[in-house]
This record gives structure tokens, sequence and C-alpha cells, in this order.
């Protein structure tokens, strides 16, 4: 795997500046999270004592941090793309921060700075007007680099690893927070530092898109939608799988069959310029020609990049075009209430001539014991 | 142990309102983290889609999350003591959130909500103005009842057992990362469900009071700074020991009397009505007066509830008058740069005829392995 270098942070630090002066912005003020691991490698919580990167066209981006946290951040590996200094007890950080900001204009925040700092910084800045990241710009993070999508696929490949692990142990007779502990621990064997979810929806939780894992025993007959991920080297996974314990019967496996074809559908819909809101279109045709229309109670599909779940979304409404680099999930399902559910979901990533998959595992409905 | 019931979490939403309208506030505006645990139990992430408590006095409390997930809120154990409603996707969560607010006012806002909410909140009501929680009512949790403090006795506790059993594991020829992973998993078996730091400074590295847990391999001769803590059934333990490998100079020894005496000293400081920086003034004065006043260069005590770090401090400047149910740490700190360090830290509570230890392992110097 290729090395994150200075040079990828400083791209990316340039490439956000830019975008923010097209929004008319005077620049970006980014507080610990997903944006600023993004933007320079630089991991540190966030707590009450003040960090923040400023961004702006034409100058060099700045991070302030507390001053006794100022050797970790100069071995962030975005740290040689811009200027460190460091703010001691005593001092006024938002004063400190403030000397960074223009005097005037508008600056995107990043969306989970806490309500502590901007307030202060609104005090500190009167003249100065504040807009969230997501608001200002949705889409900073959405087009993936390659070596962003190579780690993609490793996080990819280690879910799918998980899956073929998962249906080789036994289902019936185990509930599902059992199953769901050995999808955790397996992410983990197979190299993820974090789990996110690891949904086990069996018999009628399956039909429940929002339940996670409770003390339902599964039994022989149900259907069981698996629904995992988590972060591996600071990217994320996220697939589903439904499989079956025994032999299904004919209206399962023709559920299953239609959910397989819209997620097949929604994929071959992907190519460069394509408006996102189609790949949705796509995998809902599907599902309402075979009758189930009312059952897809959700969106198609998120982004996913340092975290699990951001922007583009595969939904209705959203007339942006796909971008090569763009990485998504891909995941129709049918619910059928009280009855069971069946979703299938692999990540994306749009090329110039369609989409790759980051998930290879079968799609097809495999039974387990 | 009692348990938390419906009533306790009426009591606190009452106090909260009570205490917000004595600071002229209109009420309060609470995101998903400590504050929320605290004022209702329920405990959901920080994510993109709102969720906020409303407070104010003279009015049921009020918490809106979104439809999704409004079944978990309704299990919290303080569900009983509020109004809950969820809003849809579609909806404009803001616009109502804005119905539950008064047309004008100051509103406190708990300090970790997302900058994103916050903004858009800004936007629906022109006419509020908004604070920082902890600028507004810094010492809301601050005073803790029966209840609280039996849970932090309990985390205390395992804190204690955790120290015991590692006191018997062998130190040299091991690394600080490898002891430090022993702290966390005793803290984890002795049931704490989260571990927020296990530090260890062998030698040199217990100069630095930031220092964490490195490559460093402990050897014969070592002072060992271990200063560990983390969450047990929500509530925090946070404890220090420093311990020697093999038998310890005259100076270590008498270093290490000093600190221990200083923690003695804060200790009997303590009771109702004396300001916290007189806590603080107990312990640094025995430091100075030893001749190592320069050295003592962090505060003594922080707050510890819901959270390993919150108000009151006992830090010079800090007038506040202790209150019967304030818990905190008291942990002076020598540090000899280039050579080694001692802090001694124990969780104390606030009675009515003086301070009470959380912690109850011996603070005498041990000789380890």
């Amino acid at each position: 795997m290729t090395a994150e270098t200075r040079e990828i942070f400083a791209g990316r630090l340039e490439r956000a500046a830019r975008s923010a002066a097209q929004e008319s912005l005077a620049g970006l003020v980014v507080a610990p999270g997903p944006d600023l691991v993004w933007l320079t490698g630089y991991r540190p919580p966030a707590t009450e004592r003040l960090t923040a990167l400023v961004i702006g066209e034409g100058r060099r981006p700045h991070l302030l941090v507390p001053e006794l946290e100022r050797p970790d951040a100069q071995h962030a590996p975005g740290a040689g793309a811009m200027t460190i200094s460091g703010w001691r007890d005593g001092d006024d950080p938002y004063a400190a921060l403030a000397e960074q900001l223009a005097g005037q204009g508008r600056y995107g925040v990043s969306d989970n700075t806490w309500a502590l700092h901007l307030l202060a910084l609104q005090r500190a800045c009167p003249s100065l007007a504040f807009t969230s990241l997501t608001e200002a710009l949705p889409m900073l993070r959405a087009v993936k680099d390659d070596y962003e999508v190579e780690r993609l696929a490793a996080a990819g490949a280690a879910a799918d690893a998980t899956y073929e692990a998962i249906t080789g142990l036994r289902f019936a007779g185990r509930s599902e927070r059992e199953v769901s502990a050995d999808l955790a621990r397996l992410l983990r064997e197979h190299g993820h530092s974090q789990v996110d979810f690891a949904i086990v929806g069996s018999g009628p939780n399956g039909a429940n898109p929002h339940h996670e894992a409770g003390d339902r025993i599964i039994g022989n007959g149900d259907m069981v939608v698996m629904d995992f991920g988590g972060l591996l080297d600071g990217y994320g996974s996220d697939t589903t799988r439904t499989v079956h314990v025994g032999e299904p019967t004919a209206e399962e496996r023709k559920v299953h069959d239609v959910v397989r074809e819209a997620q097949q559908a929604a994929f071959e819909a992907v190519r460069p310029g394509v408006p996102c809101q189609d790949v949705d279109r796509a995998a809902r045709a599907v599902i309402r020609r075979a009758g189930y229309g009312e059952y897809f109670v959700h969106r198609t599909g998120h982004g996913i990049g340092v975290t699990t779940h951001e922007p583009p979304y595969m939904v209705e409404g959203e007339h942006l075009p796909l971008v090569p680099g763009m990485c998504f999930s891909i995941e129709p399902g049918i619910y059928l209430p009280g009855r069971f559910g069946v979703r299938i979901e692999d990540i994306v990533v749009c090329t110039e001539s369609g989409a790759r998959r980051l998930n290879n595992t079968a799609r097809e409905m495999r039974v387990v014991a």
C-alpha cells in the first residue's frame, strides 16, 4: 500500500482552500474529527481545550493546538504542510484563533465543532459569519484519490473475509447478539480498529431496517440480514448480506432475487455524469416492477471514506452528478413487516468506465446452518 | 446499589431548570453527551441528525429525537419525566426545536453540541441568544447526590483493585506500553466499560505530567507513575500511585514523602464553605516549603462524575466554595525534569465533616519487582 505522504495532505489542503474560495468563503475552521483527519492525518480527541485548523486560499494552513499537545501535532503525517502553533494555559485561545482569521467574511466550520468553541469564536469575531462545512462544501471529501480507494478496498476485503467466516459458523439456536458479537470479533481479527455496527436481524426483526441485534434466538427457516462495518487503517467498510437458515421458501427466494436484481441495476446505472438520484431510481424501478415498491423504505446509498456515512447520498432529489473517485454504498432492500427482510449492500467506486465493487462476496442467497 | 429512578432524573431536570432561571436564562438546550446522560439517562450517539432536550422553568422537559430513535428514547430511565417527540425525514428538525423555545431570551447550550446543529438553530431563531452550558452553569453537575457518590465509590474501588493487582505483576524488563495495557485490562476486568487513560511514566518519562505510555523499557531503580481511570456503570474513576522498582534512594523517598504530605494537607483542607483554591494552596504550601515549588506544574484537582474531568477545579483563582456532595481529585505532584516524577491522586467527596476518600489503597511508596 502506498504511504499517505505530506504531498497528499498538502494537495487536500489546497483543494479545500480553493473549494472554499469558489463558494465565496473566506476560509475554513476545522476542529478535531473526520475533516481534520482527512486534511492533516492528525486525530486528537475533541475536548474543551481548543484545537483548530484554519485554511484559506493564498495562505499557509495554520493549526492552533494546546501547547502541551504540540509535539503530537508535529508528528501528524500532514504536519509539514502547515504552520503549527501552541497556546498556553492562561492564554485566550479564541483571541489566538481570531488572529488567524480575516476581519470579515464567512467561514465554513466543521460540523462537529463543539458549541463551546463556536460560541466563543463568534464572540471573539463579531464581524464574521459562520456556516457548517457540510452545508458550504458537502462534497469536500466525496471524491477519493487512488490512495483512498486502495484503503477502502482493503477495508472492503476485510469485511468480505468476515462474511466468509461468519457463514461457516452456526446460526440456529444462537441469539442475534451472539452472532453480532462474532461479526465484531471477526472484523477486528481481519484488521478493523473500530466496529461501527454489526446488525443481525433475524425473521421479523429483519423487516425493521433500524433493528440492531437483540435477544431473539435464530431458528431454522429464518432469513437473517447482516449489515456490518467499521474502520480499518482509517477508512470505512460497510456491507450487507442476507442469508437463510435451512432451505428458503419460494417467496423468500423470489424476494431475495428481486433485491439482488435491484442492486445490480443500480450498480449498472453508475457512470460519470449520472445524477446520484438516478442510482436510487434504478434500484427502485426493479423493486416497484416486482410489486414491492412500498416495502423499500430507505435511500439506496451513502458515501463512505474516513467515516462510514457521509455525502454523496444516492437518494431522490440529489441531482449532483457522479464523478470518478466517488465511493458509496448500493443497498436496496425489501422489508415485509412482521415477516422478514432482505438487503444486499456493496461499496462501489465510480470509475471512468462505470462502477467497480469494493465488496466481492457472492450476492446469491447463502444457506447457513 | 440503589436504582436510578425516574424521580432522580425528575429532580435533576427540575434543579437544572431552576438554576437556569436563576442565571436569567430562558432555558437549556442539551444535545447527546454527558449532560443529557446526567439529566435523562439517555445516551444516543451524537450524529448529524438532531437530538435535543429543552428545559425551562415552569414547563415540562421536552426531548426531540429522530422518529426512528423514539423507541430507544422512550426506554431511557428518565423518559417518564419528559415529553418525547419524533421528527421524520423530510421534516425540518430545527423548526420543530424552535417551537419548543421561547420567542426571545438567552439559552444555555451543552458544550459539545455540534456546530452543525447550533448554526441551524441560530438561523431558525434569530431573536435568541445562546451561551455555553459550562459558561452559564459551570456547577450544574458538580454536587453529587448519594446515588452518584455510591457509583463513584464503586468506580474508585475497582480502580483500587486494579492497583493492588498491577503491583503484584513484574515491572522490570517490560515496556511502559505493556504495563499500560495491563492496567486497561484490569480496569475492564474489574467492571469498567470504558478506559479513558492508563498512563505509565517510568524514570525520566514520569517527570513529564503529560506523558502517556511509550516504548521505554522499565528498569531496576525506576520510579513509575501510574495514573489510570475510566467509566464504570456510567461514573468515573481516576487514581494515581507512584511505585519504585527495587529499593529507592533517599532523595526519591523524600520527594515521595513530600507529595504524600501535600496530598494529605489538601485532603484535610476540604470542608464545606472553603474556596476550591484553598485546597490547591494547601498542597502547594507543603511542596513549596520543601523547596520543590517550581516542580509542581499543574492544578491540584478536578471534578469527576459522568465524565472523568469536569468542574469544580481545585486551582488558584477558583473562589467557589465547596459544597457537600462535590467529588473531585486531589493530585499534587513533583516533576524533576530528566530524572523522575511523583504524583499521588485520590478522588474525594466533600461531606459535612470534611473529605472522604473514594480511593483507599496505601499512599506509601510501594516497591515492585
